[in-house]
């Protein structure tokens, strides 16, 4: 025999779970437009970073979808502990993830200048701190996901590398620009890239530190070392 | 005579103030930081630039005290309607606050470099951009205080005059660095400058957006053509 209690609770369940769902479908999406918009890139390819530039709406009515939910889970079933933490951490997450999508755009933008403009030689490879920014997007999510703390933490860990790479990407350039005029543009072009990678990771370990919160109901932002280049 | 539900009432609209009232006090310190940044970039003080790079854990406390409080909030009091929208609010707008502080801290680090490199001449002027800026940060601070939905929106119309200028002080850097190739280090520098400002309007028209949605319980994200160059 189920009660009628029994009943709201399972409902609440299976709220939460269209909650995470949402989310995951929106990290999925954010994703793949920044997988795009660095193939843009290495592809010199207009049209591909035209499409990553088309695809703010999609992002942007996922996250007004679960600003929504959350309000409504929050008013209407009046949630405890565990689960009122991860309600509070979705509507962080939620941001974080739109912030990215959008930096995706921006990158997808620069890419798409790039591709009109002469090949800048050497061409600066961006791939080390692509792979590793997506890396840390997809691990912050699956932390997320499972509930996962530990794997939260090591995402944490990896901000340094990424500063690191970008901080090498940076000195690159701007030797680059000192020797050659002509370099200035696209120089700037690949800087700001690199700065939109590294703001993606910086966005990932705020959701790693979301889901520390929600876990562990403590908050370990503001403890790790962020230093931001 | 009052009943004990008159009680809790009146406790829970003291504790909603304390919540304003401690946004308020982070906005405050934010908008100093900027303010000092920037005398620390026109200047050219190390001394000042270094007061706030010491100042970001200050920040980072009240941001955990108000997470803190809109979860006791929501846990213990069950808000509904105005007040729950108010406090989801809150969890948006703290964040965009932490993100302006970190924001004000990477301007102080770079005028501080800048303050050790010689002057570039001409010394571009950012103080209209940080004018904008501050004038942007100040009303949305103050349309939340007073839940003043139209104030919100000419907060939001105002980033295109932002865009511009930072588009303008881009063209001038860059056209400085192809001049004369000496200039490179000193013009990045302030090309990031210009940008940790944009983004500080961004930031800015988050909270104009979370405060309309708060008062109007609408949202109004992503009807506005927010360009990022």
């Amino acid at each position: 025999m189920t009660t009628s209690h029994d009943h709201i609770l399972k409902h609440f369940d299976v709220e939460l779970r269209e909650l995470k769902d949402k989310l995951l479908l929106m990290a999925g999406v954010v994703e793949s437009h920044l997988a795009s918009a660095m193939q843009a890139l290495g592809d010199r390819s207009v049209a591909i970073a035209e499409e990553v530039e088309k695809s703010d709406p999609e992002v942007n009515v996922i996250e007004m979808e679960v600003d929504e939910q959350c309000i409504r889970l929050l008013a209407l079933r009046q949630p405890a502990a565990y689960d009122l933490r991860f309600i509070a951490a979705s509507l962080k997450i939620v941001t974080d993830l739109e912030r990215m999508g959008d930096l995706a755009v921006n990158i997808a933008e620069r890419a798409e200048a790039l591709a009109r403009s002469p090949q800048l030689l050497p061409q600066l490879d961006l791939g080390p701190i692509a792979a590793a920014t997506q890396a840390m997007l997809k691990d912050s999510l699956d932390a997320f996901v499972r509930g996962d703390a530990d794997k939260a933490e090591s995402v944490l860990l990896r901000d340094n590398v990424i500063d690191d790479l970008f901080l090498e990407a940076f000195r690159t350039l701007i030797e680059s620009m000192k020797r050659d005029s002509s370099t200035v543009d696209r120089a700037v072009g690949l800087m700001f890239i690199a700065k939109h990678l590294e703001r993606i990771a910086d966005h990932s370990t705020n959701v790693a530190e979301a889901v520390i919160y929600h876990v562990r109901g403590k908050d370990v932002r503001h403890k790790f070392s962020l230093q931001r280049p």
